[in-house]
């Protein structure tokens, strides 16, 4: 089976009202300069008819794709029934199922007791939530995250992120955090989590004791490294050891991405912390939790607010997803089985043209050399219909974010797209391939 | 016209689960404890079928009350119709539908020229995206806020927030940011604006030129203080004289909370930049904007982005009630009618107890003296069914952030309430009001 | 009694070596280009015979004028026997003889109660221990330095100093540190010390509780402001109520300059630190204390240390100093006196050309109204022997800062040089003055 | 010939004078419990008649010994006199013959271009002072240190240096600076210049680029690690290739204490900034110093002051000291010819107990295992008459900075009481060695 693009659309949108009135900040818009107008599933549809394989799924947001008809439903019925849309953190029918829930299908098979804080429902604010308790709980200021860490924009989440381009928007310097070198920075030879251990363990090193580690298991923004068990295990060792509370931002790699509802499922780590965002709600809606164990619940109430934190059309879509995807163990076995689908056939493509892949679940990538290359790549594929993306500190790895709910087919499909265009962009000099 | 209360509520929900799996850090929930289930227009009702009349409007998120059929119509339609629900930045027909309907109703009306950024959807990401703008466009680090001010719980908006208590939740030291007295903050007597172009005219004074002066016209949380056209335009000039750049907070204010769409209207001021959120979506879906004129918009692509900056069904809901409040003249008229009606009816309450008020448009309180009796005042209001919240440094202020489109005879029975509420509390010790 | 130059200098020194070797950060060499040679008491010499009276003392650091043979003659015996020099923080005769003369001449008649730490020998190493004690003690961060007030160009000590030509040599944000309005900021209807009460009290002022208030009581460097007893009793009660420390700056206004050795003797307030240094040696060598309640000594051993806070050169002619001038009560009546002769005769020259004094005991000056008027004044004295400088935010007093040993004639014949220039300065455009 | 310490003292001084008026922050004090009253050469003498061999010399302030004739000679004559004792920055025949002598001796021989800066006469105020002129230039914030680093105890120092204990008296976060793996510090497989290198260079590490990368060639406090020329050399291209300037501290490392005047002669690289101060005098007075390239001299008049920046007396024994050392290649080779005497000694002392040494030239030390160990070498040395001091992280280094101008037999007979210590203390358990 091929994708056909049923409509080629040579024409971009009448992009007028955008230049006159949207910022220039816009980013994705530009590399996929159409209107858009339906999603249904993996597809999306421009306002041409043309038709869009999502292999970017909002940044790991849509894992169960667009508009799923049993969340789109369970909304439709709830807004039709005058279900309360706003509440602030009021109690409500739909919030209590989504706890509910929560604890049923998520907490309780895997042995995990957290309280939830529904922060504002963007990942960023989870992050600052986590690390604002993790300082408040610790009484200490630092906070240790990661190279290629990706955290978020505002100043406390940022200053956890890595990418200089984003750190320098800050316009003031961005304090109280160190990034230590993530697994296999330095190469094969050099344990990174030794040399961490190292510092932390010497009163001299000029490394303070920190509130908190924050970690990504694998990192979506920052390239798809995939930190090993062993690797993770020593770093919340090290937490433990030193006093500081493990923070696991699950906010790209969770929600089934990964593998298992949390990424780290399986890795014999426990996080004191974990954030979710993306995903959770399902359906795409803003929605961010901010999990911790409840001897951490040490907030005043109102210590940590925000308007928007009590979405209550995310906890409907997020309550459906749970009951749908999580119940039992069918979707986590399919996902499996397509990740190591994606992996076969991305190991094939590096194998052909002798470079590299990353990631693990289904959230891998092939390293290309470049941001040019990988650029040129995913230009051909959205020519070709596919929408996919770019990760990594140079945008050098194409990285395939599908829905998780496709079918194997699709999946093949999409992928013929990308390794044709890999081809392509590797058989000519760059600029020509990306016509 | 009373409003009777058709079936007390004296049971509390069953909130063994709340207690088991949400973070002590709610709030409202406290206060306000029963489990909600439905709301229309001005009316929110519980799982035992109480009823309540809503005068705290999802802290004015909630301007046209809940779920208003015009917009709740748009929104099942586009839902519906498979429209995109998350699209990142992408551009989508909600999106253009959004920016197209703003111009024309809102900036063209007003003569303003400004560029919108979708932040990620919270009020504090607007904020931080704010002042990263200014501080970028400044190349200086310094902002100047005022006390009492409110804006938001991400580390960039928390240091210009000057509530000690969501202060001390940062957990780091809250610096680059200066709070200066806000207009009548020493007493009638001192002009506060000149205090503050004293010592930004000082080469000695310790306070640096800043990137910005980042004011709320009327402050929400801070309890309800309104400035007046003349400060406002002295802090403008003050901004301008010294190269900062005024921001205005019309997160609360705006939407027609104030008066105007715009807080500032009519006031002789344009700010450089201005955030909105809260009743931006219209029916309580998570949207915030940044807008700022064009020459300052100088973001690289992707500088400040998240996840779900691109929440369509809010763009749908937003455009909705554009339309349908702001084409015309009426609404706004209603509105400023009600915020007379709201004055006289608080002015007369303050008078019998020798109370003041506070407030602008349908923006308004009354300052009972302390947090306890306005807390027991509330009290008892919610007893008799209607929902109502405090304000202020101490919580001394009862505030009315009734629905804008109460009818006028619900918004004098609200106040009804009050009245007899505020009787009872001041007649008899603290403590026995609230029973 | 005139001063006669006995040979003008119009030859400025050689400074080939000084453009080719010194920074440019030099500043008084410029304004008074002569290469110095000797000094003995108020008198300067330079390498061409010139003859100075030196109102300048070293920035008060020379009290007891140049060289004065009683520490001379100390400090050449205890070199001569082979007196340690550099000590470390060891114990040392000198360093004893230090202590227990400061302890009988100083702080028993006064009744104060104080330990003495011997930071670095640099006053701003002295505000740097005193704010790292003060925070340590607290477990606050902030601190509250006032407008105009100068304490030092190390980086915490500089972001307690308000001049922004200063504070923008930092090259990093300067945190940590509110400035508020000095007494008489604002005019003298303003009370700042309620302005500050009102906001420390005020939970939703945004100004945090601060582990100390930093005040000079006289403000040296920002325009001889000399605050009233009233002000600084207000400011000492505004400490201890919000558990903030008291710390004066003394290290200009002290050792006898605004009259007593202590600048706050009889001003009915106790600060809990204060830092010392400039005259503290009487002699003009590097020396500088923090001295605090033994309550708040919780140093660890070597917490704050540094290479020569044991420079026992100083300590002798400290110890020498103190027995000779302080031991009885004549020096300081001799400062009263002079002091008031200053202040009659800044007075009069005030009065004649409508203008202003300021400051206390033999600290005062002139306020002339802008920096370049006083620069041309400055410069009329020197051509005529008189060393003088200028202070303020812009430069615009015309301060004198005699040897306080000075007699009454030549202080006079000083004296007279200032007002011939003033008059001058003022009679004639600014620009001939100088000539 | 052995060291005979001709009157033992048993008794320690009356030190109530101490207990009553001195901060706990002492420390030297403590471990030499002596009152000590007159120092000659290598010399130390207390007030009971002890006389103590100095293998501290003020560590590194006193290379030249104490009270050195020479230097002392021309101080009494400068003071007896009436030369200037403090002229703030004005030009005096001192300051000038300092700098003539310093151009001279030190740099034109070694064909070096500096400026020479005075700031305040402390070592942290000269690493204060570079930092903020590398901040100025570069319009960066960040600085890189590294592990083990000791650079000062004011805000801006202290945040580069790497000891815990000390970090924790500033009461704040120690912002702006990264603390990086010296060279060894992962171990002798791991280049960790390579490991700097790969964060600088990629833009999504987190790591910022830095205005300045601040290093000790020989880590005086941090352990006596001695950096090769090759990693030096690997550091200062890093700092050029990313546009940071190189600064050397040589604050202990210099004045002839690790062979040459300037620590980095002969190793290939020409810091951009050096700072200096301790032995800089030659007799322990106050004096420091930074040195930039002319092209970096970018200060403004007074940008950064201080009031004792004129220490003349210092400038007098300096200009002495380099006269008198430096004019020829004989001290420079005596040194050497000690230093290596020092080596085989110490590499002797190791061999016999297994252990290893560390550093260069006449700045090395004994690593004995830790701290408690090392306390009791010292003690024992200290009660046979030697004055010896420990380093490192875990104070686990003995160090040996013997004067440099001891004489060969001395220095051996030091030598062998510390070897004699060092059997007695790893012969028996902790404890009973320092009796």
């Amino acid at each position: 089976m091929t994708i056909t693009q049923p409509k080629p659309t040579p024409s971009i949108p009448d992009i007028a009202i955008y230049e006159r009135r949207e910022s220039v900040v816009r980013s994705y818009a530009r590399s996929m300069p159409r209107q858009f107008t339906q999603a249904q599933g993996v597809w999306m549809r421009d306002d041409q008819g043309g038709r869009y394989l999502d292999f970017l799924s909002g940044c790991s947001t849509l894992n169960y794709g667009h508009n799923h008809p049993v969340l789109k439903q369970a909304l439709l019925d709830y807004i039709a029934a005058d279900g309360i849309a706003h509440g602030l953190d009021l109690h409500t029918d739909a919030k209590a199922d989504f706890l509910e829930t929560f604890e049923d299908i998520i907490l309780k098979p895997r042995k995990l007791d957290y309280r939830a804080m529904f922060t504002g429902p963007t990942g960023t604010n989870a992050v600052e939530a986590a690390i604002k308790l993790a300082r408040k709980v610790t009484g200490r200021e630092g906070v240790i995250a990661f190279t290629n860490g990706f955290h978020g924009m505002t100043l406390g989440a940022l200053a956890c992120t890595g990418n200089a381009s984003k750190r320098a928007g800050a316009g003031v310097p961005l304090n109280h955090v160190a990034h230590e070198p993530y697994e296999g920075y330095h190469g094969p030879d050099v344990d990174t989590a030794e040399l961490l251990e190292r510092r932390l363990a010497d009163p001299s090193s000029g490394l303070d004791a920190p509130a908190a580690i924050l970690v990504e298991t694998v990192q979506g923004e920052g390239g798809l490294n995939a930190a090993s068990p062993a690797w993770l295990r020593a770093i919340a060792e090290i937490a433990r050891r030193h006093g500081a509370l493990l923070i696991v931002d699950d906010i790209q790699a969770g929600c089934g991405r990964a593998g298992g509802f949390f990424s780290f499922e399986g890795m014999g780590v426990t996080p004191d912390i974990v954030t979710l965002a993306k995903s959770l709600s399902g359906m795409g809606l803003p929605f961010a939790l901010a999990l911790f164990r409840p001897e951490l619940d040490q907030w005043l109430p109102g210590e940590h607010n925000g308007t928007f934190r009590g979405n209550n059309h995310a906890f409907v879509t997020a309550a459906a997803a749970l009951r749908h995807f999580w119940s039992g163990g069918e979707f986590q076995a399919d996902v499996a089985r397509r990740g190591r689908l994606l992996e076969r056939r991305l190991d094939a493509m590096a194998a052909e043209h002798g470079l590299s892949t990353r990631g693990r679940g289904m959230m891998r990538g092939i390293d290309v050399g470049s941001g040019e290359i990988a650029g040129a790549i995913t230009a051909a594929c959205f020519a070709r219909g596919l929408i996919i993306e770019t990760s990594g500190a140079h945008d050098e790895i194409v990285k395939v974010l599908a829905p998780l709910i496709i079918d194997d087919a699709l999946l093949s499909a999409g992928l013929d797209i990308l390794e044709t265009s890999i081809r392509e962009a590797l058989a000519v000099p760059y600029g020509v391939a990306a016509e």
